[in-house]
């Protein structure tokens, strides 16, 4: 068996475990690439350790350390080149340049736009806390058809100019169809996510890409995705939020979707994206909200638990 | 600019900064699809950090913890899920299944065969040290037309039972193309290296997968792999191996390799496969022998630098 080298291993260590769990993914994910905008439902939720001490904080936005660890008070879905901004934490893909997750923590306080706020005034920015090789430029996106698509919305950071500003960093982008999805249906789910705000006194959210396989006429799995410009940028075939909002009382409710990135029809309802979040887990290496155990949550994708 | 969180933060980071390269993988990277078989050479190669103070230290096979650290001398070319195995280092990729990279540290000594080390002994085995929802299993290669290729070679752990057997976890396999690759020229590639022990006192040794772009009958570039099995495990297009031979007077020599993972004619020269490391870098969105200055070295891929 392994070993365990250090500290930093053990830490990257701590989502691997070993739970009891169904194995229905290889048939969820043939639906969801035959059928991306009527996702079913599968029944059965894995065990997840325990839930975490609840504590109550207030939302102290400059300052970085004490808002990190409200921001990931529930776990890191993984632990891969962290970089944590003043309201958001990010994890980087170097091999695809593009985050492999963003981490959000919202109210109504921080999600309440500020008069003094301008987005006219932000500029999408390489980011060179990436080391070269491995960090998208605007010269990628260049005549590639794709929008730079946030993951971490500007929206849900008008609270300060800075927080907003902070989401134009390429690491926080993704290349992503422009009208029929980033700014209509994935939009929608945007400010979907800022309107729970208004329903549970904190909302938790982790945005990210997929790259999800399909069968070819050869009866084979393949993924497939286009790359972009010279740094060969992937353009995800899918992306996911997972949330959780924690009521007044503590209550706990999880929603998981995964949207593709083509035109989607601006009256599909958002429930139709709604998939196990488990599915999304398998798919994208990561573990969500890991300090929650899932049997603890109320409601998943709104329905009892 | 993104602040470091903590320790386990910084440690990942190390891999970051600024340095002055050149830009040409793009151009690399379209001959290196079109030509898998004759690699063009790239001239310039990019300097690094400063060279580790040179520690001198005996090899002690079943001491894990300084084994790692004579393994690892040179840097981890990433930080993401390392697993430490008594004779290799391995990091694993949970969204692709196969490992992100495999790091060994050869001798004459340690790839002596031992008389009472018997192959044949050897099970392939799920890790089970990664969590269930991103092992590989072998149902997983089953009737897939893979092997289950080894990334750390079996024949550079003859020299203790234990060795060889740990070489058999499936966290250390891929899926590859058996008659004409894994058996084949992959094989030779193995055997070169284990034959550069009589060469070289130390030899370090980085192999991995990559997931190398193409551009497609449109005019873009696409990333398209297999995915095999229930746990839909990544078939990789190519696979790399990056070497840096200590000589006995302190000299470092380094060689890189990218062969397709399909069937390659026997005849062809091993030196037809080598390749500027950064363009692996840039692929695999690692880097490798961080610790080591480009400029000190004293040859890469046979020539002076």
């Amino acid at each position: 068996m392994p070993k365990i080298i250090n500290k930093t291993v053990l830490i990257t260590s701590v989502s691997f475990g070993s739970f009891l769990l169904g194995s229905y993914y290889e048939k969820y994910i043939d639906k969801l690439n035959g059928l991306p905008q009527t996702i079913k439902k599968l029944p059965g939720l894995p065990l997840y350790g325990t839930v975490s001490a609840a504590t109550s904080f207030s939302t102290a936005p400059t300052n970085t350390g004490s808002r990190v660890s409200q921001i990931m008070k529930f776990g890191f879905p993984g632990y891969d080149n962290i970089r944590s901004f003043d309201d958001y934490v990010l994890s980087y893909d170097r091999k695809t340049k593009v985050a492999h997750w963003v981490f959000e923590h919202l109210t109504s306080e921080t999600v309440k736009p500020n008069k003094a706020v301008d987005r006219a005034l932000c500029n999408f920015m390489s980011d060179e806390s990436i080391h070269k090789y491995f960090r998208s430029e605007n010269t990628d996106y260049k005549g590639s058809g794709y929008d730079r698509g946030h993951l971490a919305a500007a929206g849900n950071h008008k609270n300060h100019q800075k927080h907003i500003e902070q989401t134009f960093f390429l690491s926080n982008m993704a290349p992503q169809v422009g009208v029929g999805f980033n700014r209509d249906s994935w939009n929608r789910l945007e400010k979907y996510v800022r309107k729970l705000t208004k329903v549970y006194q904190n909302v938790y959210c982790c945005t990210g890409p997929l790259y999800l396989p399909k069968k070819d006429v050869d009866g084979k799995k393949y993924i497939r995705y286009e790359v972009i410009g010279a740094n060969n940028v992937a353009v995800p075939t899918h992306f996911f939020k997972i949330l959780v909002g924690e009521a007044a009382d503590g209550g706990l409710e999880m929603e998981a979707y995964v949207m593709p990135n083509t035109v989607i029809d601006d009256n599909t309802p958002l429930s139709n994206f709604q998939v196990p979040p488990e599915s999304v887990e398998k798919a994208a290496g990561l573990l969500f909200f890991d300090n929650i155990s899932r049997a603890k949550l109320r409601k998943i994708n709104g329905k009892s638990n």
